[in-house]
């Protein structure tokens, strides 16, 4: 069945008439509402709250906040704007600390108005123009990524994935869950299996929701069941987005990720990180440099607002695992299925003429 | 610290004034509160519903509620009686399907009216006498089991745990929390990691709870932390309690074991299963052959009776799963630390003499 024959494509990041508009993630699946705010700092807070959440829409909001905040800006001349510029920037960088995506977007902006001539409206104007081509990019990006990875899938074929790397993850179409859709696109039967991911359920909450509303079959799983489904030989390969990746393919997602890779390994099942290319952090040589956020214990604690856990019990809440990069069969990204180590961008291979597209991406896979 | 000084151990499982008292272990850990039982369906009940669970803490509450069953018959002659008697036990085989021990226990107290002469009344206190004799057995047993698990931790040590095989899970002490608390008795430093175990959530709300009260220091976990936590070096071996386990080892226990046991492998991590002899299915050549409890899918869509899942998706809730006995370091059960294949009572060691066990158990796992 085709995408999107009842329902329009999710789009989870928007510029509409001087404001940024979300979906709401916290409202997820009970209703799908926007919210639209017109302070950048609202902008910032909603990255740190997860109303938005999924390192490239992380990346995406922060980048149209940036631009929205710098429109509020009143400043005398060029050098005082790019200071007070940058002072924002520094407040959406402090909202999350793992996925790189989030710094590479502020990055990119801001230096789309040092690079700009003239006054502050033309910087203000460059920073929008700046934001709103990352958007439509990122879209393209999983598109293209999504037909590498659906060309690895054999059919039929029952993906496992993790939390959401769906198009609520992203801007739109999504990395892991851009892969399950273009496999649906060229006609292979999928079925997902979404763990539900503890302990904020966004695999139960998000990447069920928008599958089903794409009426591509999804089973939900408690974590804990992925072990037992691979023995049973019930998973054909396991496909998760990414929040940083480091030169050596140690990858940052969600905590519970490194786990399956482990798992997958054990039982011979392919294991892929999918992810637009900004997710891999090259400064960086392996992942024992990323930072992982730990988020306040009450999302372990609670659930709905109701207490689940004891009173004073001790609880932890790491938002983040890190996965050896030897772990992983292959990254799928937009400039097809690559290994690491990734280095500089003469790294990177260019992209395929339309023709080789499907041959490299299984030649990469099986190399 | 000692253990109970300022509770009293708990009795998950009491006969008390011809009464079945079960301690509802779905009201915890907000309230301690126990439940007692007239009708012997309405225990029955009890282990459907899991106001009891543990296999162990099954296996006795059935006893007990067969030999209160039995004392509501009334009978014309002894021929009469067991047949009605095997009426109710069949109702309550029914309860649970994968905990081998509710059979076992079953087993037993139709046994023991089966071999005593006489006339109903007779048969009536013979069940009641021998149910009572399996509740006095379980504490020892687990005290016995303890003392052999706790030789084998280092000190201080980190222990990870599933779900609750702790005195909840059994009359009293424990199984997995019985190595635990023999080993704090034996003064070394334990804490333990505590997976909350969803979709019930067993892990956080009774075994943190139960090990919360007696002081023994906890954490609470989302289980798919365990990798990563493993992966740091901060679990140090993982002790688990099972439902059944074949001749072969193959143990089913609560779902999420299996990947425990494979994670564990991975990270060179010693991986105990804490059981009595009463758990082993000897009649079972592989754990192909336990029957999987497939649990109604509410207890995976709602907590706290609120809807978290998306209307209408798909879900699985597979009670158990099955670990492979070549994941399994060591077994550790009241008559020491075993390896399978389990075969006739024959081929279960001897009890030690006192002087022997601290040896026995240390030899056998590093076998």
């Amino acid at each position: 069945m085709p995408i999107g024959t009842q329902n329009k494509p999710l789009q989870t990041v928007m510029w509409e008439a001087g404001k940024v508009r979300l979906i709401d993630q916290t409202a997820l699946p009970e209703k799908l509402q926007y919210v639209e705010y017109t302070d950048w700092r609202d902008v910032a807070e909603a990255i740190r709250t997860m109303v938005v959440r999924g390192a490239p829409a992380i990346g995406c909001a922060a980048a149209l906040g940036l631009a929205l905040g710098a429109r509020g800006i009143i400043a005398d001349g060029r050098e005082s704007f790019l200071r007070r510029v940058t002072g924002i920037a520094d407040t959406f960088r402090a909202a999350r600390p793992t996925a790189v995506n989030l710094f590479w977007a502020i990055d990119r902006v801001l230096a789309a108005a040092a690079e700009t001539e003239g006054n502050p409206v033309d910087l203000k104007d460059a920073m929008l123009v700046e934001a709103l081509l990352m958007l439509d990019e990122d879209i393209e990006t999983n598109r293209r990524l999504g037909q590498y990875g659906a060309a690895l899938l054999p059919d039929p074929v029952n993906v496992l994935t993790h939390c959401n790397a769906g198009a609520l993850a992203t801007v739109g179409y999504g990395t892991a869950l851009g892969v399950v859709r273009a496999a649906v696109e060229a006609g292979k039967k999928v079925h997902v299996y979404a763990d539900e991911t503890r302990p904020r359920l966004q695999g139960m909450k998000l990447t069920a929701w928008e599958l089903a509303r794409d009426q591509i079959p999804v089973t939900v799983i408690a974590d804990s069941m992925a072990a037992s489904l691979m023995r049973q030989g019930k998973i054909d390969c396991v496909i998760v987005g990414a929040d940083r990746i480091a030169a050596n393919g140690d990858t940052a997602n969600k905590i519970g990720t490194y786990g399956l890779a482990v798992l997958a390994q054990h039982h011979n099942i392919p294991f892929y990180v999918a992810a637009p290319l900004s997710t891999i952090d090259t400064k960086l040589a392996s992942g024992l440099q990323i930072p992982i956020e730990q988020r306040d214990t009450v999302e372990m604690t609670h659930i709905e607002g109701i207490r689940i856990a004891p009173e004073g019990v001790d609880v932890i809440n790491p938002a983040f695992d890190v996965t050896p990069g030897e772990l992983i069969t292959g990254f799928i990204t937009e400039k097809g299925v690559l290994q690491p180590p990734f280095g500089s961008e003469a790294s990177v291979p260019a992209l395929p003429s339309e023709g080789q597209e499907e041959t490299e991406a299984k030649e990469t896979v099986t190399a």
